[in-house]
């Protein structure tokens, strides 16, 4: 199906001079934090060694899932088998500039190595130059593909990189898309989530698609104010500080 | 066919004590300097316009290729059709973390769509876990699918990320491959090519094979101390400044 790029256009015109307004999400309490986490490792020289410890700490403090890179996933699948903890990994990462068939290919290949969300990324720079259809069937197809194997799609727009109404534009597309989420970085640009950017992710899709912050989340109060703003999963390597952090306080 | 990892990992040790020498490369002269340049965007928020100017500065300079994202391969190979300037992209580009199976897919789709050669990034991680088995198929299944479609295959290692052991033990793993070059790095790690980690290469590989700089070769000078350090290929996004460099100067 061919989205409609003029209407999203108008539309993005619209929200950029007005956006609209959703109620605020209700803050996890305790150990429900780690729901709302995936516990993160995708630098390149991670070890099988250091993943199997990220896979480890999520089995002990429950987090939603492990967000790992593609060549680790048998390896993740095989240790978190049984357990709520989830595979998460990534498509087309960091870059986004890979073709879509490659996306495609590499979202079945994880999916049928046990991964149960792709966070994948947009071809940025085509989406810079004002080429919208390709960007939104690059989307929409790794959706398809990932949507036809059970697994869900979130989709990374590296913010740091986008104007507002790219932003905009960017957010409308993966919602008509069908994805999933929208989610802020990849955590190798030149910055990763504000506070800013979730807030207006959240205004454009609206409270019925999900919204991951991801990139700089370090500490408890990263992951309360990217909430507050609007997020309803966050991206993190400190996992495990955070809910010691959530622990020690006063709400644990 | 398995390489004999046992045997790689002895040669590793002797290189490591003494290691052997090659004869300098002489330095191309005047215009010639083009033919040694992958002139190179590979930032993600490159633009389609951004690349076609790629193209033009290529055409204009001759440089041996563009190295560009695959995403715009079929753009740059028709811009490039019928001169001698090739397309060159990258592969599992820039974390080498996805799996074998889907490089050797971007591979051929790369090719196919225009690619003369391809610049794949080995599983970084895997080989520093000590896992060097996988690491050798990774690099064997991308070059086994890539001369079969007439593509040369560079490896990059990511020198930034390695020990002295690994970094030798990698471009021998390469080597018996059958890759056509090793290449120091993505230019998106914490550092770029160094004229030790260039010589370390040649002295390894010695002088049948190809050595690629790139990160940071910004000038004529560092053009000229990575190619007497023993590179025959660089890598960079200044090419024009660097020729216009050669041009200006004594040799000119």
């Amino acid at each position: 199906m061919k989205p409609n790029i003029h209407e999203l256009l108008t539309l993005t015109q619209a929200m950029d001079l007005k956006l609209p307004s959703v109620p605020p999400l209700a803050q996890p309490q305790g150990k429900e934090l780690a729901r709302w986490i995936d516990h993160t490792i995708l630098k390149p020289e991670a070890t099988p060694a250091q993943i199997d410890q990220l896979c480890e700490e999520a089995l002990t403090w429950n987090f939603a899932t492990v967000c790992i890179n593609p060549v680790f996933i048998p390896r993740a699948a095989k240790k978190l088998a049984g357990s709520q903890v989830g595979v998460c990994t990534v498509i087309g990462f960091p870059l986004g500039a890979t073709s879509t068939a490659v996306k495609v290919a590499e979202t079945r290949w994880c999916i049928e190595e046990g991964a149960a969300e792709v966070d994948m990324v947009i071809p940025i720079g085509v989406l810079k130059g004002g080429d919208f259809e390709p960007v939104f069937e690059d989307v929409q197809a790794v959706v398809e593909a990932a949507h036809a194997l059970k697994a869900g799609v979130k989709v990374i727009l590296e913010m740091a990189y986008l104007n507002r109404t790219e932003k905009i534009m960017a957010c409308l597309m993966c919602q008509r898309a069908g994805a999933d989420f929208v989610k802020t970085s990849t955590g190798f640009a030149s910055s990763g989530a504000t506070v800013d950017d979730v807030a207006l992710m959240r205004a454009v899709v609206g409270e019925k698609m999900g919204v991951k912050a991801a990139g700089g989340v370090r500490t408890l109060d990263d992951a309360r104010a990217m909430i507050s703003a609007g997020a309803n999963r966050l991206g993190s390597s400190a996992g495990v500080k955070i809910m010691q952090q959530a622990a020690a306080g006063p709400e644990a």
